[in-house]
C-alpha cells in the first residue's frame, strides 16, 4: 500500500559531492517533501571519537545551501582554527575538520550516544536547516566500505583521504551490509512500487552507489519498482570530475564510460544520462537498446544543477521501464 | 626515601583561573622541572561526549602562555565559530567551547578512549606546549563535585555555568573521592616529606582546593609533610575577585576572610598570604599565632604573578611548620 500522494515521490540515490549537486538541483524543482534521497553511509567512520558521515553531510549542506562550491566539499565560509590547535596538541591531522563542520560531527556523535538512530539525527538536523526533502541514510546499521588493494585491505577513509586513493584497487567489501536494514523512516518508500522517478546520481559506482546496492532491501526494491531507473553517468569525456572513480574503473578492468558502468552495474538501471563529451558511448548503449539522454552534466552553478535535474526528470517521464525487470 | 634533588621541589595546589595565575608566576621563577602542580579535577565533566577538565586546561594554558588574560578563562585569540554552528544544529550551547580550546577536549577524549590516563594525556600535552613544570591531576580516578543547594543537588558545571552559581549552597560532596588515588606520576612526590615549599593557590576553598583535600592521599601527605604549608587567600577586601567563593562562604555561615578560611580548612595550613585590603584579618590571625604575609595579591599582569610568587616563596622560607602537625 502506498501512502496518499506517494506516487508523486521522486527517489534519488546519492553519494557525496557529485551526487549532492544533482540532489540540490532536484530540490530546486521539487520543493515539497516528495523528494527522498537515499544516501551512502559506507564511508562513515569514527575519527577522534567522532561519528563522521561525509556523504550525508554533503547532501545536507548542499540542500541547505551551506556547501562550499569552490572547494567541492564541506561548508561554505569554513575556518580551520580547530585543526591548527589539534596539530599543536599532537593529534592526527590527516582528516580535515572545519570549525563549522565539526559541530555536525560533535552533535551527531552526542545524539547517537544518547541512543538516537543516524536517520533520526539526520532528520533533526535537516529540519533545523529548513530542508524539506527526506534525507535517508541507506541504513542505521553500520556498513563500512573496505578497499582491497595491492597494499592490503584499507578502511575507506584511510585509502581515500590518508593515502589519496593512490593504492591500486583490487576489489571492495561492504562490511555489515548483509545485516543492514533500511531505516524505519524508509518504510513507506519501500512499500511504494511506482514512484514518479528513480534517479541514480552521478556518484562513484563502487564506493558511493555500490554500498547502497549492497543493502539487499534497496537492490530488491530497485528490481521490484515499476518506475524506470535513470542513472546519471559520473564521467565526462571518460574522466571523473572529482574522486577516484576513473582510476578504480581502470584498475578493475573496466573502461571509464557509461558502457563500462553498465557492465559494472549489471544492467540494474533502465536508462542513462550521459555528457555530450561521451556522445559516442551513448550511441553504443542505444544500439544495445538502452535509452540515453545526451546533455551537459557538468554542474558548476546552481543553475546547472537545476537544468540537469529538470532534464533528468523530463527524460525519466519518457523512458519505459523494461529489460531490468526481465532479468 | 626522597628522589635525588627532590628536596628542591616546590609543590602547588591549584584550581582554575586564580590559582593558575600564581602557578604561572611560580613557573617564571622555577624554570626547571622541580615545580609540581596538583590540580583539581572535581569540576571535570562530560559534555557532548567530550571529557572536559577546566582546571587542568586553565593551568596548562597559563603555563604555556596561551591563556586569555582579559576574559579570565580559556585561550587567547579564541574564536567561536564552532559554537555558532552548534547553535544552528540545535545542540545545547550553555557551555562555551572555543574553536582552539575544543582541540584540547577532542584530543583528550580520544586519548582517554584509547586507554590513556588523564595524567598521561596531561603530561603529553604539557610537553607539546613546552611546559617544564609537572602538572598532575589530583587523581586519574573520576571525582565529581556535587553542589547541594536549596534547589536540590546539582552537578558542578550545572550549578556554576548553567545556573551562574545562583542557587543557595547548603554543602558539597565529592563523588568518587573516597576511592580516588593520586596518579602514578605523583608517587615520588608523595614519598617526599620535605619539599622546599608547599603552596595552596588562591583558589575557591570549597570547589577547587576542597576536592583535592577530599582525596585522602593528598590530605594525608599535607599532614605528614615537614615543610610549612602556605595558603594564599583568594579574597581581596573580603571579596572573591572571580567566582562564587565569597557567596559560598556567606551561604555556609562563614565570613569571607582568611579567618573564615582558617575555620573552613580546620587549620590545615601553617601560614597565610593576605591582601593589603584585608590587613586587619591578618592581625587577627597573627594574634592566634598564625604567621601572615600581607602583600598585594591581585595579579593583573604577568609581572604581578611573578612578584606574588616570589613573595610567597620568600615568606615560605621564613615560616616554621608547626601547629598543623600537632593536631
Amino acid at each position: 500500500m502506498s501512502a496518499p500522494g506517494a506516487a508523486t515521490r521522486v527517489v534519488a540515490f546519492s553519494g557525496g559531492v557529485g551526487g549532492a549537486k544533482l540532489v540540490a538541483g532536484l530540490a530546486q524543482i521539487i520543493t515539497d517533501d516528495s523528494l527522498a534521497v537515499i544516501v551512502n553511509t559506507g564511508d562513515d567512520f569514527q575519527h577522534l571519537g567522532l561519528s563522521i558521515s561525509p556523504d550525508i553531510d554533503s547532501v545536507v549542506y548542499a540542500l541547505a545551501g551551506k556547501n562550499d562550491v569552490a572547494r567541492g566539499w564541506g561548508r561554505r565560509d569554513e575556518s580551520w582554527r580547530f585543526m591548527q590547535a589539534l596539530a599543536e596538541v599532537g593529534a592526527p591531522t590527516w582528516f580535515q575538520l572545519g570549525d563549522l563542520d565539526l559541530a555536525m560531527h560533535v552533535w551527531r556523535t552526542a545524539r547517537l550516544n544518547q541512543g538516537a538512530a543516524l536517520s533520526e539525527v539526520t532528520a533533526e538536523i535537516a529540519a533545523r536547516f529548513g530542508i524539506r526533502a527526506q534525507i535517508l541514510p541507506m541504513s542505521d546499521d553500520p556498513v563500512r566500505t573496505q578497499v582491497h588493494t595491492t597494499q592490503g585491505t584499507l578502511e575507506f577513509q584511510e585509502y581515500f583521504v590518508k593515502l589519496r586513493s593512490e593504492p591500486r584497487v583490487t576489489g571492495f567489501e561492504f562490511s555489515g551490509s548483509a545485516a543492514a536494514a533500511p531505516p524505519p523512516a524508509a518504510r513507506s518508500l519501500l512499500d511504494e512500487s511506482a514512484p514518479s522517478a528513480v534517479i541514480v546520481c552521478p556518484s562513484n559506482p563502487f564506493v558511493s552507489i555500490g554500498p547502497i546496492l549492497a543493502v539487499t532491501a534497496w537492490s530488491d526494491w530497485l528490481r521490484r519498482c515499476r518506475s524506470p531507473v535513470i542513472a546519471v553517468s559520473p564521467f565526462v569525456g571518460r574522466q571523473a570530475l572529482k574522486g577516484p572513480a576513473e582510476k578504480m574503473m581502470r584498475e578493475l578492468g573496466y573502461e571509464p564510460s557509461s558502457m563500462g558502468l553498465q557492465t559494472v552495474y549489471g544492467r540494474a538501471f533502465d536508462a542513462w544520462v550521459i555528457d555530450r563529451a561521451d556522445a559516442k558511448d551513448a550511441d553504443a548503449l542505444e544500439a544495445l537498446g538502452v535509452p540515453c539522454l545526451v546533455t551537459d552534466t557538468v554542474m558548476r552553478t546552481t543553475d546547472d544543477q537545476t537544468k540537469l535535474a529538470r532534464a533528468v526528470l523530463d527524460f525519466s517521464a519518457r523512458v519505459v521501464a523494461s529489460a531490468r525487470r526481465a532479468g
